[in-house]
């Protein structure tokens, strides 16, 4: 015993030498959101690589809130020229986000590098776009601002001086022993000698990730046409082919709104020239001209990497890596100069004849194709940035040739970060797991992403169908199918479902593109996770460790079980896929009564029900009170400020109110406040009625709507 | 054009900004290895953490070389607080190495992150020992000294301004397009400013192997018993099972020279006390003793995590890290105090009354288990560092405790790095794929280290025997198969099989010893690379793009593709698994006249042979003059100084030399110079009939052979 005093002026010398516990110095930088200093940030992130203005109007209407957690729980310790931080966690809760997963939606206990990289099948950090964000199950989310591959512990360290720290048992013997302890905290590695940290208020989960969203300026909203249906042609196409093709799509009344060009429209690829390929297309402007005159735009696939033959290259040379990918140069996109020279062929031979938008691609990864880590950029970020960030730079900066224009676009880009929520972009990957894309499409509402679980090829009709009716239901109804050549009808036997679903798509175009103005205007993802809905969670995180009432409440088991396979889609919709194979599934519903979207029967309250499965139909669900503006079905989107009718239907036995979202569909005017809010209200008459309203449109805002049908989906009692 | 020297002027000023390029300071270090220095190395590397002295005699007998690359040609650039490192490669060199992968034998072209960790499937630097140390088809290797998670890009990586650049191709019509462009450097990234580098001249890569494993200080020197056979048992054995199971191997018939106690020996485990349950072991003094007496040893499962309950862990707990491990405490194994605390019980209890060894479990990862990268330790070591050394520390530390008491030692260990070549230990795991086994035991002899492809179950007897036939062609024969109790003799189909096997090991024990001694004495790996022999490379890697000689030259094809499934065994052997299922297989027999172990038979030379593979025998051929010295078979290991009868072969027909090692094969005395090579000359005499000689003992020196025998297997032409 005489020696322990000595050891523990060691010990007490040790860890003030290896633990430099750091101030972190809190600031309230919008309502509801706190921006966290330690050491010395890093003078490149990832906020400053989107350079986004944060939706202040919308954020200031927000339920006012306190810092949401213990402060003095919030830890950032500098070591190893790194540094530590810490967050809190508490028994029970559950944790989201970490950006675009494929397998998980409870991503506590999860380790992860976050680094942008092609998805390889695993949910460790890789991915499309690993944004540093993560959402509490106790409504708030913690957002750290580095472009830098970070180390993430989420709820599985567990440290030796801990209050909750884990108790050692005695695995020889002792059942209840487990490999993974219980862990207190979310501990993430950042190697700089400081960071920036965002930490947003709710009170509720889907209020913190409102205020996540509106801080970087609110989700895009795409025009009109992003909401219709894309088909990609095969990647030596001629114009001629792409004329027949789109023929053949108006022939077989099959709706379609752009068409993506792949490589092939470039005089070379791989790397690029990003200039026509005259002999495949030898009048690019008449062509696009011919197209637009149809009502279809057109999208180019573009990767960044320029090409010897290029005309830019000689100009862009000196602002390029020191490595090549695909032998060809990668631009240093953080630079000005070297973005004004690089977009110059996009401004004048894309944009400038009329192409709406680009897939630009493979600007994720994987290793093997992308720049080494060893790469240098003449700006002096290191490649362990640019590969953070690089997503980020070709979202905004080739958004903002359209923007020059006075025209949205709605394209694709293979990669993203937190920042770039409000550029109008959706992620696509090659992996191609039907229920992972499924898994991907919920998650991606956690973090400010937009994700599409497009069509490419099926071994059977049946998964035709199946992807397809999930392709209707997300941000970009795609067919990618330029490799296998599959068309909408290529499978005669499911072909007259198909183009029911599409002509759902279309028809529906007046709800989706509300629900894309609420995620610009509010915040609110389009797509998301059930975990999102009130009182989703709260049932299924209480009392994680089991309780008695299982065996008799199954709904509560089935809620508090990650709940992959269903998710809400707009305001009132639940959607609930089916893969190919399965001739029945299990929904969950949440609490309150919710009815058949196809024919307004009520179908239950906050439990599981069983439902067969019908080939021609995915199951679909709408809330009590739900309103879902639909109107006829078309081949093409609306145009600049054309009308529509409309049939405004209404579910369940509740009132309901809803503000339809109109502009002139096309332009950035609604920026300038050229949009309108057309409140809805669905009352019961002193008949016992239900009746529908619709105020008159604001003097001098633009109103597209022509007349109006009103449709009691769900008889009264 | 006007504006293009301004262009230029950025260009430079960009370039000369973020591209430090630094002096590297070569210094000669041994006969024929370099250290370079570049910048300011950190305090603490691999080399530092193993600190081994170089047997530098055996150096500076080896062929005298020159510095074997261009030294302009080695690149180091300080960038981004870290160090970049380049270094040339030609076309049509290939390379080997980057420790223990399991899928891969051809390295050029693959991306790593060096981290040690579980394996969990794919070559891409996470696995069990990461040694930043490759070597090249060219007769040179290069070892990156750092305790840092280090990422390569071992050929993948195109720069700007190579004079090797790849050609930019039009991926659209050009059919030589490939996604993978040439690449004409390894480059490393060193999280460090600074770091030591070591290059290993050939002039073959076998001696660059040598020289990199004599750096080390050379193999180790297993006691007889250790290339005996082992069997661990059931984690909650008592000594009385104990006693029974090794009563069934005497009683079977199945050698057996030391047994594995898994984790219920310790009173408590995961994390563990160190101490003897009394309740299964109540007198382990009198165990150890009566095992002893039997033959057999004990050899103790542990990992390094302390438990609450353990009498260390008060005087432990100050020098142990910020984490935690299955609720134990981690020591910080780099600190002397620490050290003394923690190996005291393995000194007093288990090593002080007999104990021969240890299975050191769960110094390697993964992720989930281990300290996370967040730990701080004592010593000031970062968590990286620790992961990275963590297995050389345990290796090192309890190699000491032996070595106190003159006894050598080998056991398990699931975790090494560079500079560990040196320590007694072997590594394992739990995966558990044949095919992959046989290639990490081919990789592990190009980066100093041990691999056993234990047997642990089998799903038929088929597998079970194929599985038996690779374990005794290995490092340690090793049933490691309590979690499934099967035992040798647990499938009666096969039993006789599988102990003529077990029976061949016992009685190859000298052939095993001496491959051993030349492992530490010369550093050649006892089990390695068919691309380690001599002529086998030259053949291999010429004119990588393909030759015209290809379809009549099927040999040429076969040795230019990776070879995973066979490999040599001591200076003689070439043995080629045959895995479950298979009937036959290709063997590819190097220049020069082979002949079949079992029965002399001449095979072929140069050639690809198809062998019939009957289930009782796995494929093992000799070189010509091969000279394989046998013992009878026994169910132990000779012990100290014990005499034993050999029987020398002699195969081909070719006269033969081999020095056969011997000492006393349980201490460390051979230090001392207690051993002696004794040579023997197989010759032709007069008649033209093959004779044998072996020169007499050297006087004073160890002495253990008794009669001798002598065999030719081959009928002389």
């Amino acid at each position: 015993m005489g020696k322990r005093p000595l050891l523990l002026l060691v010990c007490i010398f040790c860890w003030t030498t290896y633990s430099h516990s750091q101030q972190i110095t809190w600031e309230m930088v919008e309502p509801g959101i706190w921006k966290g200093t330690v050491g010395t940030p890093e003078e490149f992130d990832l906020l400053k690589a989107a350079d986004v203005t944060p939706r202040s109007g919308a954020l200031a209407k927000m339920t006012p809130v306190n810092f949401p957690l213990d402060q003095e729980q919030i830890v950032a310790i500098l070591n190893d020229r790194k540094t530590y931080l810490r967050f809190p966690l508490e028994r029970g809760e559950q944790l989201f986000g970490f950006g675009l997963n494929f397998k998980t939606v409870y991503q506590r206990g999860s380790i992860k590098r976050l680094h942008v990289d092609h998805y390889g099948g695993s949910d460790n950090g890789r991915t499309h776009a690993p944004v540093p964000f993560y959402l509490s199950s106790l409504g708030y989310g913690v957002l750290i601002n580095s472009a830098r591959y970070l180390d993430v512990y989420a709820g599985s360290s567990a440290r030796k001086d801990s209050p909750d720290a884990p108790e050692a048992l005695d695995r020889n013997t002792d059942e209840n022993w487990t490999s993974s302890p219980y862990s207190d905290a979310v501990e993430i590695l950042v190697p700089a000698e400081g960071v920036e940290i965002y930490l947003f208020a709710g009170p509720t989960p889907l209020e913190a990730v409102r205020r996540y969203n509106l801080f970087q300026g609110g989700g895009p909203l795409p025009p009109r046409w992003g909401l219709g249906f894309t088909q990609r042609v095969h990647r030596l196409y001629t114009s001629e082919d792409v004329l027949s093709e789109v023929a053949a799509f108006e022939e077989r009344g099959f709706p379609l709104d752009f068409i993506g060009l792949e490589p092939g429209w470039q005089s070379k690829s791989y790397p690029n020239t990003f200039e026509w390929d005259l002999g495949r297309f030898p009048d690019p402007l008449q062509f696009t001209k011919e197209l637009l005159e149809k009502g279809v735009r057109i999208n180019l696939w573009v990767n960044p990497y320029v090409s010897p033959d290029a005309g830019i290259y000689q100009k862009i040379l000196p602002y390029t890596a020191s490595h090549t990918v695909w032998a060809g140069v990668v631009p240093d996109l953080s630079i000005p100069a070297a973005q004004k020279i690089f977009w110059q062929p996009f401004r004048d031979d894309h944009v400038g004849i009329g192409v709406s938008g680009y897939k630009i691609d493979e600007v994720d990864g994987y290793d093997r194709w992308l720049w080494p880590d060893v790469a240098r950029f003449p700006s002096g970020l290191s490649a362990e940035q640019m590969r953070q960030a690089y997503g980020l730079f070709v979202k905004k900066q080739s958004t903002a040739l359209f923007r020059e224009k006075n025209l949205r676009t709605y394209g694709l880009v293979r990669a993203s970060n937190a920042g770039g929520t409000s550029f109008p972009y959706v992620l696509y990957n090659d992996y191609y797991d039907h229920r992972d894309f499924i898994t991907a499409l919920i998650n991606s509402g956690f973090s400010g992403l937009l994700w599409t679980p497009e069509a490419r090829a099926s071994k059977t009709a049946e998964e035709w169908l199946r992807r397809m009716q999930t392709v209707i239901f997300s941000p970009m109804a795609m067919i990618n199918a330029w490799a296998s050549g599959t068309k909408p009808w290529s499978f005669p036997e499911v072909e007259q479902q198909v183009k029911e679903m599409a002509a759902l798509r279309m028809r529906m175009m007046p709800y989706w593109y509300t629900s894309f103005a609420l995620y610009h205007f509010e915040g609110i993802p389009p797509f998301r996770a059930m975990n999102l809905e009130e009182g989703f969670n709260d049932i299924s995180l209480k009392n994680q460790a089991g309780s008695a009432d299982l065996e008799t409440n199954p709904y509560e088991e089935a809620v508090r079980k990650e709940v992959k396979d269903q998710f809400m889609a707009g305001p009132f919709l639940l959607v609930a896929p089916v893969f190919a194979g399965e001739t029945s599934r299990k929904v969950i519903l949440p609490k309150g009564n919710w009815y058949d979207f196809y024919n307004g029967q009520y179908v239950g309250n906050g439990e599981v029900i069983e439902v067969q499965a019908a080939l021609d139909k995915i199951p679909v669900y709408v809330r009590d009170g739900g309103i879902i503006p639909m109107m006829a079905p078309r081949l093409h989107a609306p145009g600049l400020n054309e009308k529509t009718d409309l049939e405004i239907r209404h579910y369940g036995t509740q009132a309901g109110t809803f503000y339809l979202y109109d502009d002139d569909g096309i332009t950035y005017d609604y920026e300038k406040g050229d949009f309108s809010w057309r409140e809805i209200n669905v009352e019961t008459d002193r008949n016992g009625n239900l009746t529908g309203k619709i105020a008159k449109p604001e003097k001098g805002k633009p109103d597209t709507i022509g007349e109006i049908t009103w449709k009691f989906m769900t008889d009264q009692p």
